[in-house]
């Protein structure tokens, strides 16, 4: 039931997402810029309570409250505190790309503060502290002490490998020996675990750090323990007189799938339930799978990836077909304009996908990855860094959004940071580690997982290497790969063939390389040899405008395609196609016409096609019926398709992803 | 604002709905049967307690307890009266067609036991009697008092003219007095009216019955107070501290349109809230119009009529696009799958375009009352009277029903009485007054807006006349008149030309009529003439089966078509079509074969035509991807469609109405 993980070893350890990688690419690096100059001084206002117009957060002076410096009424959701922990996480991150000592005054004084927050005992909550101090403990369905405790710990851990200060790191230290007296399965503890799931993935990077194997066999007693009879979700709720923080009046049941504690987590294979909290679990799965070397466990990732990618996945790598407990549906349901898709969801993904890499290397993994990065997590955020999505449709009609109540959920234009602020700061803290995402690597093997502008400095092959990556993606598909060796060294470089690229041309100092696709290994072109010091790698990636078909099982999507080219799923938006952009009808044959999107920023390309428009004619004797025998006419029209990450920049119009074919 | 209704004047009554029609038709007759053979006994079990398998009701028990009669809790919801009301309207309709000493005993001892629990001012309501003495009137917004009465009039109405007994319409005569001294713009009186609308258009049948001019001018106070400003929904719900009995925890606002109180009922043209609100009200408001001569009224009733049914109805006559507040939306938004479409809805928008017609003859209102008649509201009832849909998709995928939340209130199957018994007793009164719908009657012009077999007696022409109706809707289009009439008379039969049919030929006495289709006065061949005794008139109305095409606003049936024949709309099921059924697509040419459902009841023709399946073509070496670049193939497969109102009949599966075109 609860194995004992295996001792560190270094050969399972060959697997890594090295951190020794600089970005520097004239796409992605804008947005790193933007996190550093924009969104991490706008967030640091916010948890302040000074940023203009938006709620007040609390985050600060819950803490400021909770460590005697101040007096007042805690403020905000029961997880306030990890919006000040995911901000100090994306410093920590920006601090690794560039110090900055002003960033880093700020930071310290707000680990001065959280430290003078803790409770002698190591207890760390500013909730509890404030406002149920004695019911520590009492609703970890709902109350996410432990989930707080694991984005402080993701903060201490990125703090630490950016400035080497452990004070964060020694305090969060102290959290988990606090928290090992309190769980586990001897007398008097509780056998139990957080309803959101994320101290697991925490506790893994904890272990990496520090190579503490107790806060790896922890992770796996919360792991373990999820699902398991009798039910600890269900026990807690009927202990609390079927009552919790966000059911006050009390509930007729509990829904433990929507923690995905419906049963144990190693029968699990199909994903269910609040979607951030899956993947944050099937995350935290993946990586002790690996690191415990659990085949069960692996097993399981493996269901539940092919479950969420191949049945409940959209096409922008969102997640999570419902907001109604923000959360999947079942296999093949995927409402365009219902949708949730929250970006954490999808971010949440992307670590998965990353530990799935790191569990094998299949370049599925990046593709998913990938899919998810440049649309739905890169959709989220505007171009100020101010105003997010939080939900990511693929149909929106701004009217239904306002006056049908099933889309309220759903908003039309991005928004100034949120009462919930759970997404503008995990955009912040994946852009800021986005270069952990480029590469893995397996003892020897470099894998290119996306083609991103950086240099990676490792040892490789026994001497100290420089790999220098140079990317025009996402809108041309040259990639240039530079080494600098101090000594010839013998390593292979594996370069992902993109799943949009249906061709890969590939040269080694100017000499084409004879390739054939069957030689790939799991979607990579392996290149090993013994490389010199300045040897350059060419590839070319065919970026080209294609239509997707989604699986005829997607209701959802059926009859219609998507415009995608090379990583960038395109919508249709009325700021180009006028109003009713559903009645638009494409070719299967269409050939599509690129130009510069001069009214978008980045300079982006849209594409054009010749298609249709089903139009009701006009009839002047007859009232305005709305159903008649008389079919639509079919006239002419273009088509203009922007990239989805870019839609909602032109103020309130619709927008669809999937247009009917012809 | 509060215009005084003009006196009674026979020359506006000369339009009415008569009720000395009796109905013998193959098709409807059964569904009366039906009613007064199963639904009626059974509905008296299950206002008893005593229906298997059924939520208690409490209706009667309620009464008993106000009555002294019995001890106990009161039971059920806060308008639980209207149940047993809606029975005693559906006998007094039913002893109308055929006396039945038995149900009238049980209906008389029901009678005895309200009249014991009236209170000696007149008042009348259990809940508030049991449960929450001295509170009345305190919660017009949410608690049915007057919605209650309103049902009790039109019982008593109905049970009078069934049998001239006289108990019950005393009774709410009684309570109508007492009404009077609690409303009204008088000192210490509420200026105010019901949540729900209802007693508006029982107060217009209680003076179409009495002629006496209080009751018409109680509902033009009702009518012509809603909305206005200071805004009573408002007022009450604030001195209510905010709460209400639906809210009892409060609410930090109140949206008066639910309740159709945002504006002055005059200035409303685009029906919004609670559907059934909304078209009851439509209906008082509608009679109003006509029994005052109030061209304001009408002006709104036109209005009010346009926006539903040329931009909010769905294409079986449903109305209330959203289960959020059983509610319209807005123009054009008519999903198929998260539609609510109530069949009580259906049945107040039949209502209301009986009162319509009673303004002025036009057939676009009997085409709606038809649409929504055959459709939506004969589909609402299972074949056994026992089961009924409340809710009536247009789109069903079972799977969705039961995995995503924002579908759970579509059933695919009809369920076993409600908890909310509101819609099997309302289609249980409609169908056995049914009789009052086939024709509507101005001066000597009798308007056959049914085409339904009956027997009309009345006085036309200044003699006593007798039209016998046969008909063979909906599979065939054959209908013939037969005049018995004690002497020549003139008058004037008027045809109603469905717009279903494109043609209409008509004989007199064997000997065709020319005619062409600009000599139709608003839909009606107007056949005035001395008619004699044995008189025959055939008519040939043209029953095939064609596609509709919505209006291209509607962003849910873009590119696509519904199945028509004659006045019943089609759909596609599993049973006939297998699996996935939104892959079928259909040709605008499609040429339709018809045969006989041999595996649904009552002589059912369905439909059958060469179609196509869109379908993902397996493939061997690929994992099982989602989304691909390969379209689907097009395979020809057959498509069998059957009647709407027969759907879900052959367990669960899916369903369509609108289908994908090429």
């Amino acid at each position: 039931m609860n194995p004992i993980p295996k001792p560190y070893d270094a050969k399972q350890h060959a697997a890594v997402a090295p951190a020794g990688v600089t970005l520097n690419d004239p796409f992605w690096s804008p947005y790193t810029d933007l996190v550093q100059n924009v969104v991490i001084p706008y967030q640091y206002e916010a948890i302040h309570d000074r940023a203009p117009g938006a709620e007040p957060s609390g985050a600060v002076q819950n803490f400021r409250i909770a460590a005697g410096q101040a007096e007042g009424e805690y403020v905000g959701w029961v997880f306030q505190d990890s919006d000040l922990a995911k901000w100090l996480e994306a410093v920590g991150y920006s601090l690794q790309i560039r110090r900055d000592a002003d960033l880093e005054r700020r930071a310290d004084e707000l680990i001065d503060l959280i430290e003078a927050a803790q409770h002698p005992d190591g207890y760390l909550n500013t909730y509890f502290t404030i406002k149920e101090p004695g019911k520590r403990w009492t609703d970890l369905t709902d109350c996410h002490e432990l989930y707080c405790a694991g984005h402080m710990i993701e903060a201490a851990v990125a703090y630490y490998e950016a400035t080497g200060k452990d004070k964060l790191l020694n305090v969060m230290k102290r959290m988990i020996e606090h928290v090992e007296t309190v769980f586990g399965t001897g007398e008097g503890q509780i056998r139990g675990y957080d309803g959101h799931q994320e101290i697991e993935l925490a506790l893994v990077k904890l272990y990496h750090l520090t190579k503490e194997e107790r806060y790896l066999k922890l992770a796996a007693f919360f792991i373990n323990e999820r699902g398991q009879e009798p039910n600890f979700i269900r026990r807690e709720w009927e202990q609390r007189g079927r009552r919790s923080h966000f059911r006050p009046h009390g509930s007729s049941d509990i829904d433990t799938s929507y923690y995905q504690a419906n049963k144990p987590v190693r029968e699990q294979n199909v994903a269910v339930g609040h979607a951030v909290r899956a993947v944050y679990m099937y995350t935290a799965m993946a990586d002790l799978a690996r690191l415990t070397e659990d085949a069960e466990l692996e097993t399981a990732c493996r269901a539940l990836w092919n479950n969420i990618t191949r049945t409940q996945m959209y096409v922008t790598g969102g997640i999570g077909s419902t907001h109604h407990g923000e959360a999947f549906t079942f296999d093949y349901d995927l409402p365009n304009d219902t949708i949730y898709a929250e970006t954490c969801a999808s971010i949440g993904l992307i670590f998965f996908a990353q530990r799935m890499l790191l569990l094998e290397p299949k370049s599925e993994y990046a593709d998913v990855m990938e899919r998810a990065l440049y649309n739905n997590v890169l959709g989220s955020m505007a171009q100020d860094g101010k105003h997010y999505f939080y939900v990511n449709p693929l149909e929106v009609w701004p009217q239904a959004c306002s006056c049908n109540p099933g889309k309220h959920h759903v908003k039309s234009e991005r928004q100034a940071w949120f009462g919930c602020a759970c997404c503008p700061p995990n955009v912040a803290r994946l852009l800021t580690s986005l270069n952990r995402y480029v590469y893995t690597r397996r003892g020897d093997t470099l894998y290119a997982n996306l083609y991103i502008g950086s240099e990676l400095s490792a040892e490789l092959g026994g001497t100290s290497v420089t790999v220098k990556q140079q990317a025009e993606l996402p809108w041309s598909g040259a990639v240039r790969f530079e080494i600098a060796a101090e000594q010839k060294s013998r390593f292979a470089l594996a370069l992902r063939v993109p799943n949009w690229s249906p061709n890969m041309t590939v040269s080694i100092n100017g000499e084409s390389l004879k390739f054939s696709l069957s030689e790939l290994q799991d979607g990579y072109l392996l290149l090993e040899r013994d490389w010199n010091d300045g040897d350059v790698v060419e590839v070319s990636l065919t970026i080209q405008t294609t239509l997707l078909y989604a699986d005829t099982r997607v209701r959802a999507d059926v009859h219609k395609a998507a415009i995608q080219r090379g990583p960038l799923v395109y919508c249709a938006e009325s700021a180009d196609n006028g109003e009713s952009i559903l009645t638009l009808r494409l070719s299967q044959n269409a050939i599509f016409s690129e130009r510069p999107a001069n009214d978008l920023p980045g300079g982006a390309i849209a594409v054009e096609t010749e298609a249709f428009r089903s139009v009701t004619p006009a009839t002047d004797n007859e009232p305005d019926v709305l159903y008649r025998t008389q079919p639509p006419v079919l006239e002419p029209a273009k088509l203009t398709a922007v990239p989805y990450y870019l839609w909602g920049n032109r103020g309130q119009g619709e927008m669809t992803v999937w247009m009917n074919t012809l």
